[in-house]
């Protein structure tokens, strides 16, 4: 297959493994691009001093481009800028925030980057910008969602009408049937998190990898609408948070119950209980932990086997 | 094409139009059958009397097959299906109750049935009520609603995984490209709504039908989710909904509010401001309003053009 998502990263495979907090380091971005996808090291969960680690050890495991995913709200933003650039990181994600701040920045250096969005707006922002990509996210992604609730499928023709920079589809792809899905949408490549979240090498708790398998139709829900969405798990965390939704707590309110430390406590030390656990709704869909090599092999080879089944159709 | 939903219906082309109140009488429902499609009468807001007369006016006007879509809590069940047996209706999509009350009587009839679902676990009594086929519907969908809020790109694969019966797809569809995008999810027809709820010959108000084309991304919210959430375009009359459920109001306000007859006023008698007006998602990708025949042309073309792309396709 020959496409812009191909040629823009230099991949074999248009497949991304989206940059995650605790579950994407250097292991899973590594093994992802040695199996001819696109690695992410998701610096959302890391001291820069972390990601320099994490970028340094993914170029010694693998020899094939990867990328990082910076989340702009981050702290420390020139730090994460700078040790990208010095590291000579090939390809960078850029999520929830403004594309303008860094893009030029970044390509001045020989960088390519995507930004990550979830309406049409953000999405003309991005082209305005001069990204090289647009990762367009559904409302059944995992994790920081968007305000309008959009699905996947409603929101891809929507952007690629809009758009004429190549689109990545984010939200609810766990399969090869849904990478052909989004195909036949417009899409170009495909950004898939919670099923790697799922897989040996993701750096996720155990027990957490174990409630994705377990998890059931209607087990994710989309919370804290009045602050920023963000899918989880339904654990006792988000039944408390359900709780203050439902007789309108205050902000303050919120801030203590969410404190600090949630999302690394359920999803990188195992705390189902007290853990804020993101995921996506796809995890319904997902019945065991496997290698990243398994899963980019499995999700292939259904692709080629739907797109060669439906392309037979015409009506 | 031949698959199981062209056969089962004796259609020319899977779309079927979805059985919508006070849109989808018999100008609406014979347009689509004549087209090649299947129509359906939405039963939903009609009298007894009225869906007869909805009935044989669709089969004066219309020699292809048709069918009635009727919400199984109807007060008057037993006088509907009454009417639909001596109205020797072919083929009947039933929603919103238990698929086992009717499906035996209407096919000792001679009539097919299909049944609308949201969740897995529905889709699996429908199989053992020995229903004809399946109508999964996701998240983005108009009207009424899951409270799982699986979208249709998590929903199809997840229900195909369980079921062996013809699966129709619902929700977020009003293209070709989507069409064949819930094809490769394994769906053998679409159900479409809002499409056809804003088409020349849909009984909607035509200041109903201007909203549906001037609605923009996020423009449509699922609303009352503690009584049976249904998705609604945001206007003053959602607004006050709104209102309702953020200070976590008691059953008796949402009933006072909703009073009587809020959707008639709203997309029959196009009063925008107190009226409850349902649409799907996809309203944000309709830009114009077209006779049927146009719109069944456009979707077939559509489809069959990324096909024919993505069938060439392979990695």
């Amino acid at each position: 297959m020959q496409n812009r998502i191909i040629d823009l990263f230099e991949i074999k495979y248009p497949i991304i493994q989206g940059g995650m907090i605790w579950c994407s380091g250097w292991e899973l971005a590594s093994a992802v691009s040695n199996s001819g996808g696109l690695g992410l090291i998701g610096a959302g969960s890391m001291h820069p001093e972390t990601l320099d680690i994490h970028i340094k050890k993914t170029k010694a495991a693998t020899s094939k481009p990867f990328g990082v995913n910076v989340p702009l709200l981050y702290p420390d933003m020139d730090k994460i800028i700078e040790i990208i650039i010095n590291n000579k990181v090939p390809i960078v994600f850029t999520s929830a925030g403004n594309p303008k701040t860094w893009t030029k920045t970044l390509q001045e250096n020989g960088i390519k980057v995507a930004h990550v969005i979830a309406n049409t707006k953000f999405a003309l922002k991005c082209e305005e910008a001069g990204v090289d990509a647009i990762v367009a996210e559904g409302f059944e992604a995992g994790g920081h969602n968007g305000r309008e609730e959009t699905t996947t499928l409603c929101l891809i023709p929507r952007i690629k009408q809009e758009i004429s920079i190549p689109l990545i589809a984010a939200g609810g792809i766990g399969s090869g049937q849904a990478m052909a899905a989004v195909f036949a949408l417009g899409a170009e490549g495909v950004q898939i998190g919670s099923r790697f979240a799922a897989s040996i090498e993701s750096s996720g708790h155990e027990a957490f990898k174990t409630e994705i398998v377990k998890a059931a139709e209607g087990d994710t829900k989309l919370a804290l609408k009045n602050l920023a969405p963000v899918r989880l798990l339904n654990n006792p965390f988000y039944q408390q948070v359900r709780e203050l939704e439902q007789r309108g707590a205050s902000l303050e309110d919120f801030k203590t119950l969410l404190g600090k430390g949630r999302a690394k406590k359920g999803m990188f030390q195992g705390d189902l209980v007290e853990g804020e656990l993101e995921i996506g709704q796809v995890s319904a869909a997902i019945t065991k932990i496997e290698s990243v090599d398994e899963i980019i092999k499995t999700i292939v080879a259904e692709f080629n086997n739907t797109i060669s089944e439906i392309g037979k159709l015409s009506v």
